[in-house]
């Protein structure tokens, strides 16, 4: 496809992270062409996520690196191909996948788990892992960049893994939907269909209405989940989360007991099913002790970033009660995210109401304060 | 059966628990008729589990109660009923559950749990559920002492809920052998069979083989597992693992590195499943570390009295790895026990190479101290 640039440096604009909470500066990027197995993309719609956010504050001063081009929800379409790379092309529409699938280790081999021994999400991670190397440069070539969740995708062009890239299928849905399916979406229907396997006539409860709280709903409602009680502190929330699906709202600041109390008198003795979609300690053990004794699961979503312990005693895992994590929905996202998105459209789930705003790249700022602000569940950045 | 005690107070010998780690005083006491829903029960043999030593020594000051009778691994025959008793008659021969099954309840009705509302495990409850009154008391009558684990065993006769008597066939299991079905056999097989559902070909890990432990190496190595690996600090161990169906032993005080590198290495990077059954916080997070990322389960089996939570970073949920705890092998014991019974022959368990010692009641003390020193596994103690 794109001949002039294939083998080439690309310059292209990129938002750049220069420090912990700095504004993202918006400056020309040198893009090295792809090694073996590698792939170039220009980014077509980027979002932003919370573990985004939590990169750009810094919040884990472990995973720390800068300068870095954050970002990995989005979708694009293949400007070149590494030596090797056999399952796309140039021309190709593609999401990149945080999570990613080499299909050779004994994990991507196994039917039990969507862990990648080679390609997994590795929050620690910057360079590429054939070289060890940064394929972003500052415009004079001398400051290497560092990648981010194994995609980097505030930028018109990025280099990932080819295990990272997901062939799309741009008639089943829009290049602006997939974009969601990269995170979002997969992670929290994926955490209710895969993770959880949500029955119908079930009751749910859901901890933090953001994004992936939400799919989580709309994956639980499109099961036939019973009952489906959402739970945050932003009473803002309570009407986004009517549209997808929640039958009730629980603001814990409005209330004297704790939420698992009054979750526990509204079910009967608890919900089947709880989702912490937060990454917050105390969040955990709530939606913990709002489940059933017996058969009550608690699904771990959120990105838990403190070093505090699981906040449970061991006897507590005595009476029935489960406790399980979810990475990007369970899904093998090479394998199994075309499907996926078919299934999407048969279980009705409410992509375009997921992005509230839509803005040109340039004022990534903006809509990452929209998502600070809890103003936004996504928005769109468009090139 | 015995229309001569009928509706009316025996007296007779129990070993009766004074204070924390104070011998047992062998004493006459005097034993209440069983009230509405009750039975009576004279105990032909019981034996000794780490839950009774826990107890006995006071682990959990909480739960500390005196004057008390303890015990809760036994066989006998039923002396009389109380009204309203349908399923157990007087000469029934019966094993005490600690576990219970009132059959009424919403968890006895669900196929998910074998918890039970009303008779399940309380390490709290000192007194019968009917009344909250004892029906031991001094031999004087005076002062009334208190009942442990929904059984106290470790006396002649004894008053128990009806939910936790379970009648049983003597022609499938001899009355000894359905004594150890009461609670380690069950425990530990359940955990591999029901909990954890060991499958052929796996690969599995216990920690701590007393008779707990070797009870979950024998459901293992009855399922087929490929690879058994016992640890246990006492060297002793080694032999008795052997017998039932270790392939490999680890003493963790003869490693210079952690345990779960050790059985990483020897697995390929560790096994399907583990078992905890210590009752240790650093033991727990060694048993979980030992298991295979991407679908490594631990089954939490020991009893843990110390207030540390669970020694896991919530994000170390997000690579596959599972924890989950098992209550009494997972069984519903009034209605399950017969049928594992007949299981138990046909898997070839192997019931009587728990039985080490055998004396007679008197000696229970002699009995204890073999357990505290790591000398028995089951001592019977027979009437």
């Amino acid at each position: 496809m794109n001949s002039a640039t294939n083998g080439k440096v690309i310059t292209c604009k990129a938002a750049v992270a220069h420090g912990p909470g700095k504004a993202l500066v918006i400056e020309e990027v040198v893009v090295d062409p792809p090694n073996r197995m590698e792939v170039r993309i220009k980014i077509l719609f980027t979002s932003i996520c919370h573990s985004d956010l939590g990169a750009w504050i810094g919040t884990n001063e472990a995973q720390r690196a800068y300068p870095r081009i954050l970002g990995h929800e989005a979708s694009g379409i293949v400007e070149s191909v590494g030596e090797g790379v056999v399952d796309v092309e140039a021309g190709d529409y593609v999401v990149p996948i945080f999570h990613g699938e080499c299909g050779d280790c004994v994990f991507c081999k196994s039917e039990k788990t969507n862990v990648c021994e080679n390609f997994g999400i590795n929050p620690m991670k910057k360079v590429m892992a054939s070289d060890g190397k940064c394929r972003f440069w500052s415009k004079d070539g001398n400051c290497p960049i560092f990648h981010f969740l194994n995609t980097s995708t505030f930028t018109e062009y990025t280099v990932m893994d080819c295990a990272c890239v997901v062939k799309i299928d741009p008639t089943i849905l829009s290049l602006k939907q997939m974009a969601l399916l990269s995170c979002c979406i997969s992670t929290g229907v994926g955490a209710a269909w895969n993770s959880a396997d949500v029955k119908a006539g079930s009751t749910v409860a859901v901890f933090g209405l953001g994004s992936v709280g939400l799919a989580v709903v709309d994956g639980a409602r499109a099961r036939g989940a019973a009952r489906i009680i959402g739970v945050d502190v932003n009473p803002d929330k309570l009407a986004k989360g009517h549209t997808f699906g929640i039958t009730d709202f629980i603001n814990p600041l409005s209330l004297d007991t704790p939420v698992y109390e009054k979750i526990g008198e509204m079910t009967g003795g608890g919900v089947d099913y709880s989702f912490e979609c937060v990454g917050c300690p105390d969040v955990l053990r709530q939606a913990f002790l709002s489940t059933h004794l017996g058969w009550g699961l608690t699904v771990l979503v959120g990105v838990h970033s403190t070093p505090k312990l699981v906040p449970l005693h061991p006897m507590e895992l005595f009476y029935g009660r489960k406790i399980i994590g979810s990475t990007f929905g369970d899904f093998k996202g090479k394998s199994q995210l075309l499907y996926f998105a078919k299934d999407c459209i048969t279980a009705g789930i409410k992509l375009d109401e997921f992005i509230t705003h839509e803005m040109s790249f340039e004022k990534i700022n903006e809509a990452l304060q929209l998502l600070v602000d809890g103003k936004s569940l996504r928005c769109l950045l468009y090139f």
